[in-house]
């Protein structure tokens, strides 16, 4: 079997840590016995500083054939972050129908947590968030009615449709693990677009009488994010609120640089896209020691979705035999001093 | 001096903070040589629940004519939150221009954070959170297009008002205390509100060239909140924002328990209120163990403002020298077994 895979390393350490994955996902491709045919686009930032656009004007079009796609990273410290990820990244997921986000967010063995007290195994769930739409929706606008009373609006829009879609999902999955679902919305102050949320939820709900809903505030959430993350197995929220939970809960489960990511289109056959959590990271750029992991577990979610499971599991193995092993080489991030290449070089030895 | 002050024990725990602080708040006027006198409103859940609404029509008039408000807590197990919230607090903080919403958050010592190696005196900022528009803004709708066509609109406004309103307070405090201030946004994936906001922290910081800027996305805020609090020093933020990241400020300097509260009427003469950050939390209600130091630190913010400031930090040094002695009583939330009125006591003790 051949898959195809568009492969976009974007900006900064993205495309280090795509060059350095790739050859280790061809080892697991190989011993699983499918292949992975890849196609480079040099999308991004320099792309935007030669040529005024982040990718080609039928860039998205050109990705609908593939597979998967796999992304590196996006932003550049002269661009104004709103350029370059309007320019890329949201676009791919907004046009190729990518309205679950999929973030496990788990405490592995031999990584140290930021929290008091908790070891590997105390933190383990996944967080789903609405990709698409919600407060992410590019509705909005300004009024100038004199510079003193200018008003600017922001709009969020939900669709039953984008809504029901991930919920869902973290349905689906809440009644595969635990049988516990948390909802993260802020209906007390949003009586509009959030109200309508918790009634989705509801409504989906009563087709999984399994699950328990346990309804959450998003500033409560957060809070129990750092009191009681053992408290959580499946979490849905919205586009907003899933990017503010899944950054804070890919630190506390040790790093951004272990934190994958993947943006699901579950309806039509547009490819699904992989990237780690992290951004760009300007700071560590070209030093050669940015933490590969969150994009080789990108890379193992992005075999899931192909089918091959069994080489997604194979490698989220070696990343947890690896991370237990006290003698293995880790990166700066996770307290180490050894190089991006050094853990991928490790990592092969150990398929 | 004699100081009008309209008491809202409002629900749960609520009541029982305020009615617990009330004498120690008493006892350190008298000292300081002025007095107070409270006039207490019954208003909450419960007369929701006999009369239907959470206070009388006139109640924000009402509350005019007063030098401050004390508030407890809001909120009741059985009535939506959206319903008591804005029955009562939100409506307060609107229709009295409470546009600044400040909470202070400080690691004290003798208090143990849930973030590994951090100390009390390791932690010690202060956000500035926009508090009557924004997110929070009433408007929004439904549009009911065919069950499955339904989409949900709500909108946030800024105003440029009310934006540099608290933008200006922020820079005021930073350039009074180390000269940073943190802006957080999220102008990547909001091009309307968002990057409008960030262009009034420039024009407004260009009358504050002594202080630095640092901008910051909402996720990485959350993030850096648990990775590198000691680098905040003020941080600004909307309604929402500001909301998420100080229950984030509340768990890692401690508890919930011990975060006061402002909600600053800076322009017109309305009264401003002081609560603390903490929920009415049934789950403990009755047990007359809720952590009383939020109320007293939001009673020394409500003496600051009175202009009062000897008698507000006489109450935050006894407040500091209770929790540094390990031998002094404790609520259940940071470790101890002591009851409300214990800690109170000994408060008092020590003035
Ligand atoms: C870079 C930014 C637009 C993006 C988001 O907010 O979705 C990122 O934070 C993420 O979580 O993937
Ligand atoms: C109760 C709720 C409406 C309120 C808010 O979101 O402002 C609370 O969380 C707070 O922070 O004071």
């Amino acid at each position: 079997m051949i898959y195809t895979v568009a492969l976009i390393p974007g900006d900064g350490i993205g495309t280090e840590v795509v060059a350095a994955v790739k050859p280790l996902l061809d080892d697991t491709a190989e011993r699983a016995g499918f292949e992975i045919d890849y196609t480079e686009f040099d999308w991004g930032s320099n792309r935007y500083l030669q040529e005024g656009s982040m990718m080609p004007d039928d860039g998205v079009d050109q990705l609908r054939k593939f597979d998967a796609i796999l992304l590196g990273a996006v932003g550049h410290p002269d661009i104004p972050d709103h350029v370059t990820l309007r320019g890329l990244m949201l676009p791919i997921r907004k046009e190729l129908n990518q309205q679950i986000c999929k973030r496990p967010t788990v405490l592995r063995e031999g990584v140290q947590s930021p929290l008091r007290g908790y070891e590997g195994g105390d933190i383990d769930f996944v967080v789903y968030r609405e990709n698409t739409e919600g407060e992410y929706a590019d509705v909005g606008g300004r009024e100038h009615r004199g510079f003193e009373h200018e008003v600017a609006v922001q709009s969020a829009v939900f669709t039953r449709k984008g809504t029901e879609t991930v919920v869902r999902e973290a349905f689906e999955a809440a009644a595969e693990r635990d049988g516990k679902l948390t909802n993260v919305t802020k209906s007390n102050a949003q009586a509009y677009g959030m109200v309508f949320w918790d009634e989705v939820v509801e409504e989906v709900g009563q087709e999984y009488p399994e699950v328990t809903v346990e309804r959450l505030l998003v500033d409560a959430a957060a809070m129990d994010f750092v009191r009681r993350p053992e408290a959580f197995d499946v979490v849905v929220a919205s586009n907003l609120f899933g990017d503010i939970l899944t950054d804070l809960g890919a630190i506390i489960s040790g790093s951004m640089g272990l934190a994958p990511s993947a943006n699901l289109c579950v309806e039509g056959d547009a490819p699904s896209m992989f990237e780690p959590v992290h951004g760009s990271a300007p700071d560590i750029q070209g030093q050669g020691i940015a933490n590969p992991l969150a994009t080789v577990l990108s890379g193992a979610m992005l075999f899931d979705d192909l089918g091959e499971v069994a080489a997604g599991d194979r490698l989220r193995e070696v990343v947890d035999e690896q991370l237990a092993d006290a003698s293995a080489p880790r990166t700066p991030d996770i307290g180490g001093d050894a190089s991006t290449d050094d853990v991928v070089m490790d990592l092969r030895a150990r398929l």
